[in-house]
């Protein structure tokens, strides 16, 4: 951030009276621009014994499995957005959405949410962020490309509990990224 | 937003190609600013049979009473952050926190999260953003002097929880806030 975004002046960079942490202020308008973690909300949708995978279409780990997840927007709830995103990326109608998953990543500023959620009907396509969009049962599961950490905990948490068909909420943080392989 | 923050340049609100909602779009550097819920997180501070409860030194709802919560910082989880709020609005040590409620506030643009937490050895103070900070038994709660629903709810959810010792995560949508009464 270099300028205000309300009066086009430039920004600087100190701690303003009252508060104990460096924020971008401007000078003539007074104003202080705060940065905030976002949200990235998704869903693991079950359909039977499997799951619902996205191979990546997109930077970054293009090429590499995911759940589909994406940046909360405004005006929509946690759910809301899981769902949205899973119509995006799957084509997918999802049902019986349940917090499932909720992992800090404080060195990047995002905390992930995932809802497990009913796959409507076994019924997905293959969404424009997306090259190739499957079911996989648990043997099955490309446990070697995944494109994040947060994916391959949110399965692994799921195939353990669904052994006991108790699914706590967990909230766990993931300090460091997966060093990127490269792509196969 | 009216200047873009990485050039200075006005910017324009529409729909960026391969998008589907307006944003502020820098026509000179091409930059998109997105702009996304933000995080509040929080302690529901128990002490024995007691919870620790702030009235507010600030507006919005100043003199009425809330749980210690504020917007989650960059670099920071978000029991981290629940538990730094704690400190800055009641002086006290938390313990042992336990991810609890999450709220929707889609119309605000936020995502509330509670967490149960142990006061540590009971001790607490006054902290610059609260008149008074006191613990509350069940039957003391001032449930028509609380700040804002979520703490309400909070509160409603715990001590009813309490009476079976079982504690679900619980997500629920607030889609307006209570209108705020005059200050007592």
């Amino acid at each position: 951030m270099k300028f205000c975004s309300h009066c086009g002046a430039s920004v600087n960079q100190r701690i303003p009276s009252g508060d104990n942490r460096p924020r971008f202020v401007c000078d003539q308008c007074q104003a202080i621009h705060y940065q905030n973690p976002r949200i990235i909300a998704g869903c693991l949708p079950v359909h039977g014994e499997q799951v619902l995978l996205c191979k990546r279409a997109i930077e970054p780990r293009r090429g590499y499995w995911t759940l589909p997840a994406g940046f909360m927007e405004n005006g929509e709830t946690l759910a809301e957005a899981a769902a949205r995103e899973t119509w995006e990326e799957a084509c997918a109608q999802v049902r019986a959405l349940e917090l499932y998953t909720l992992f800090d990543l404080p060195h990047i500023h995002q905390v992930y949410m995932f809802f497990r959620a009913e796959l409507h009907e076994g019924a997905f396509g293959i969404g424009e962020e997306s090259l190739e969009v499957r079911l996989f049962h648990e043997h099955e599961i490309p446990w070697s490309e995944l494109a994040f950490p947060t994916i391959g905990r949110t399965l692994e948490c799921f195939f353990a509990d669904r052994k006991h068909r108790v699914f706590p909420v967990r909230n766990e943080a993931i300090t460091r990224w997966q060093k990127p392989s490269p792509t196969a």
